[in-house]
This record gives C-alpha cells, structure tokens and sequence, in this order.
C-alpha cells in the first residue's frame, strides 16, 4: 500500500444530539426504546422534543463520534456527512475540526434541518435515541471525495447509512472507492433494529466487502438470525477479515481466522450514560488497526475509549484519550 | 398587594451558552477576562468560535438561569426576552418552558441570530464570558407586556440590558409598569465591567427605583467607587430597600435598613465552572424573597443554589433545588 494521509475516513449521519436525563416514567409515556435508535419524522421530532426536559447540545452522530475519539487518540483521521446551512449544522462542523477531524462536505443548501437526535437517558444510564435524519440522509455519492478515500488507510462506514436511499448509495460508493485502492474497509452494524431492516443488505456486504466488522452481541446473533453466541461467532469468522464484538461489561471478544483475543471491560466507577460507547469502542480498535497493531491491543484500546465515554453524559471523549491509553500502558503504533 | 401570579418576572438578555474546557494557555491567546463578560462583535465571534475546542450548547442568559432556578425551587416564574426564530432560539425557548418558566416573547424575524456566549472555562473554573448579543439586544418596549409584570410579586432585571438602547428602554419600561402596579423591583448590576460601563445610570436607578440589589463586593465596590466593602455597604443600606452581596468563598452579605444577615457559602467538594453563581444566588434568595421569607432564609437559599451550579459545568441546575432546600433544612414559605 502506498502511503496514507489518514488513519481512518469515517462515513456516516452528521448529527447534533439533543441530550436530557429523565426518569423511567418518561420512556415508559413517550415508547422509547433503551439502547435502541428509532427513526422518527418531523412531526414526531417536534412533538417529542415539546415533552423534553431541559437539555444541551452536543455533536453526535456515530461515526463522527468514532473520528473523534480516534483524534483523540492521537490518530490522523477524516469525515464525510451531510449537515445543513444552519447553526447545528455550523455547531456540529466545528465540533469536530475542533476535535481536529478533517471534514469538508459541503452542507446542503434549501433541504431539510441539519439532522438532531433526542436521546434520553435514564437513572439506569440505558439511553434511548429517537433520530430525525434531516439533512443527514440527503448525503449522496458526489458527496464521497475519492481522493480522500484513497488518503485512508482505513474507510469505516456506519450501518445507519442504509437507512435511506442516497445515503446508501454513497456507503456503496465508498467501499467500491476503498477496494479499488487496496484500502481497508470497516462497518458498524450501528444498531440491533438497524440490523433487522438491512439483515440481508448487511450479509452480502459483510461477506464480500467488509475486512472489519464492529457488532455487539445483540446485533450479531440478529445477523446470523441465532441464539447461540458461538454460533454467531463461528459464521463471521468465517466471512470476515476481523470482527470485534462489544458485549458490555463483559468487555470484548475479537477473531480473525484463527485467532481470537478477549477483553475486559473497563471498569468505570459510574455509568452515567452510555451514549457512544460502540462508537468509541470502535475508535480505539481502529485507532490500533490502522497503525498494524495486534487484535489485543486494538481491543483494549478499544475498552479504555468506551470506559471513558459511558462515564459522562454525551458521546464525544472528554479528556485526552491519549493520555489514558499511556496511563494504561498500551503504545499506539507510530504511522 | 393583589394576588399575584408569577412570584418572579426575569427580563434579560436570551442567550445560548457555548462552553468548553481550555487550558490556562488558550485565556492568555485569545486575550479572554477571566471572571466577567466581554461584549464581542459578530466577527470576533466567529474568529474566536473558531479558535474554540469542542463544546457543548446549554441555554444560559443570566435572567434566564435565574429563573430556571427560581422554578427549581418549585416557585412561579416568568420571563421576557428576545431570541430569533433560529434553531438556537428554539432550543432556548424549549430548554425554559421545560424548566417550568411561562416564556412567550416573540421571537425576533429577519435580524440577527439568537446571542451567543463563547464561555472558556480554565482548570480554575473561573469562566471568562464572551458574548455576542445578536438578536438579544433588539428586545423593546412593545415586549414588555404590562399584564404580566403587573401578575408578578417580583420583576427582575439584569444590568446587562443597560449595554443597547432598546433593550436599556425595555428595561426602564418593565420598572415603570412594576412601581405602577406597586410591585417590586430586583436588580442585579451582573459584571463589574457592565458597572463601569453604566455607574451613572445604575447609581439613579439604585437610588430611585431598585427594591433588591444583587451584586458581588468586586461590582459594589467599584457601583461606589471605593476600596472600602464596608463604605460601599453603608451607601448600599441608605439607598435601596434590600441588597445582597455575595462574596464567593465567603458567603453572602445581606442588608435592608438596620438589619444585617451573612450567610455562609454552601461547602462545594471541586468547584468545576463558576458561570451562573451570581444567577444563581439571585434565583434562592428571589424565591425567599417573593414569599416573604427572612433575609437569613433568603440567603441561605441563595447559596445552596449557587453551590449546586458552580458544581457542574452550565449555569442551570441539575437536580431538584427544591430538593436540595428541603435536605438543608430551609422551608419555602407557600405562594
């Protein structure tokens, strides 16, 4: 491979979340779903945020929470999303070149808002994400700058992408992109209904295109349509180059052929929110992958940046994750 | 008096704070004041947004989170002031009738945007403040409505809105209606620069027209121009009916005619960000202060909200300070 520009190219929904803690009685009143993402619609939006608590503003979006913390590993990373001309989408733009991402996609103009994610989060810390794509859907293959794909060790795209039409489009563009350029190519299954709306779209990919596959346990025994983890396992070992599944605080299993590498979870004194921990997860194997580390170390990595983020509320690192990783003594391969 | 509806009418500037973690170094480049509130233009905004580490967006505005915590504490607020009809303006719109404040100014169309307040917070957590006023400034007269500060025990308003003539006329109109209506009126002189700006006018104000005067010793200090805290207290005394004047770490002094009460700071485990302490302490003692409490109970609740706020990054409370009143011991007398 020739020389790269970045570490990881990210691919996914640009999204401000809208962050508030409620009691149990709100999820149960408004049907939320615990670690879970719905879809909902404008109407839905705006009538779920009326019944919201006091909230604040932080950049979201999973995969764009993945480059954020892959930065703050130290890690050269970029992104593509869609926002809109709006201040969320000014906000959520430069959140992440402040978090020293590179990110250049130009904002739709005339379209839907810049995309919000109402997440609530309960005492048990078991956030419930209601997403209103907005302008985030309306990214598109022209959107999918080859040159920058080429730049990338690693393209790591997020299985929120085939939600809608054009946006699938421009993941499908983009792993073609990759390919072609003997680039590495790494999904997210985003999330167990994500999963069960694209099960067969998200086989044939993971069969035929995908070297990286993060899941957890939920979402890849909902791939494999089984209840036995092991069997689970077993079928993405054989269909894919690595596959690191996040099982919570039982922390993290990894194989790739024949090897295979278990985690512990981090332990974290308090779980505040768990907001980002698959992407955060993710930041850290990826940080480790595309710099050639071993599936070890790229999955502690991975626990130290998921401890850190599910112990305050929001999905963007807060401290130098960085200095966690030497704190805990793993050494991040130089590029 | 005739019954009243609201205990606490705020008028103020509506603003969105932007917050973020900077290190000592980042105030020293950006040439920020640490512990006040710089007025900036639109272009500095931008300049220094830019320059900005990644952040979180929380309503702020130092009335608004005044109230916030007035309806906290389980008290009946109100609140005037003007946003655009922008997403930042929805979001401060919601983020207050979620907090159980009646909210209905119209926002502003085809002006500037809704303000913004840049706020650096170094590891000393004292805040350095930067705002852009934006469409906040443009509340006038015709948006204050007499009705509703007729309706309210106590109409409350921020310094702040001495810094544009539009807002400075709302102001004076919103004291005219409160005397009229034999209501009472609450000042807080919010920044020492904002004093210097306007000592003049604040002195008249103070002596003509201001029932409650709420400033810290650096503001009342400088409100008399003397070195001299108890000097600056004498004059207090003689021309208002009641100040209070915090002090940080050393609690607050309150005084009305012969009587004198000081009152202890609530003890803080880490202070994490100083913004809102001052709005916060307004919000307890107001609460007291509309129904009739003591000025010992005024300010006891005065500095367990400001304890709960300089806890937490944000200048809105996070927990019940209902609560927090009701594990300190301190009742609330009823409406």
């Amino acid at each position: 491979m020739t020389e790269t520009r970045y570490d990881v190219l990210g691919v996914g929904n640009a999204i401000v979340d809208v962050l508030a803690q409620v009691d149990e009685a709100f999820i149960t009143t408004h049907e939320l779903a615990k670690d879970a993402m719905l879809l909902i619609d404008e109407e839905r939006a705006t009538s779920l945020y009326a019944a919201f608590p006091p909230s604040e503003e932080i950049s979201g979006g999973s995969a764009a929470n993945s480059l954020a913390g892959i930065a703050s590993f130290g890690a050269r990373g970029a992104y593509i999303g869609k926002v809109a001309n709006d201040q969320l989408g000014e906000v959520f733009a430069h959140d992440l070149r402040a978090a020293g991402v590179a990110y250049d996609t130009a904002p739709l103009e005339g379209g839907p808002a810049t995309a919000r994610c109402l997440i609530a989060v309960p005492p048990d810390a078991r956030r419930a994400m209601n997403t209103f794509l907005g302008a985030s859907a309306l990214m598109d293959e022209a959107d999918i700058d080859q040159d920058l794909v080429r730049a990338s060790t690693v393209t790591f795209l997020e299985g929120y992408l085939f939600d809608r039409e054009e946006a699938k489009r421009a993941f499908v563009r983009a792993a073609e992109y990759a390919r072609a350029a003997d680039r590495r190519v790494a999904l997210t299954l985003s999330d167990i209904f994500c999963v069960e709306r694209h099960r067969d779209s998200f086989r044939q990919l993971v069969k035929n295109h995908v070297d990286v596959l993060f899941a957890n346990e939920a979402e890849l025994k909902s791939l494999y349509e089984t209840e036995d983890f092991d069997a689970a396992l077993a079928s993405v070992r054989a269909e894919t180059r690595v596959a690191a599944v996040t099982r919570s605080e039982k922390g993290a299993v990894i194989v790739s052929g024949d090897d295979e590498a278990r985690v512990p979870a981090t332990p974290v004194e308090k779980v505040v929110d768990t907001t980002g921990a698959g992407d955060l997860f993710a930041a850290g194997f990826l940080t480790g992958y595309a710099r050639g580390a071993g599936l070890e170390t790229c999955g502690r990595l991975g626990v130290i940046a998921a401890g850190e983020i599910i112990s305050h509320m929001g999905a963007r690192p807060q401290v130098s994750l960085a200095d966690l990783a030497a704190k805990a003594g793993v050494a991040i391969p130089a590029a």
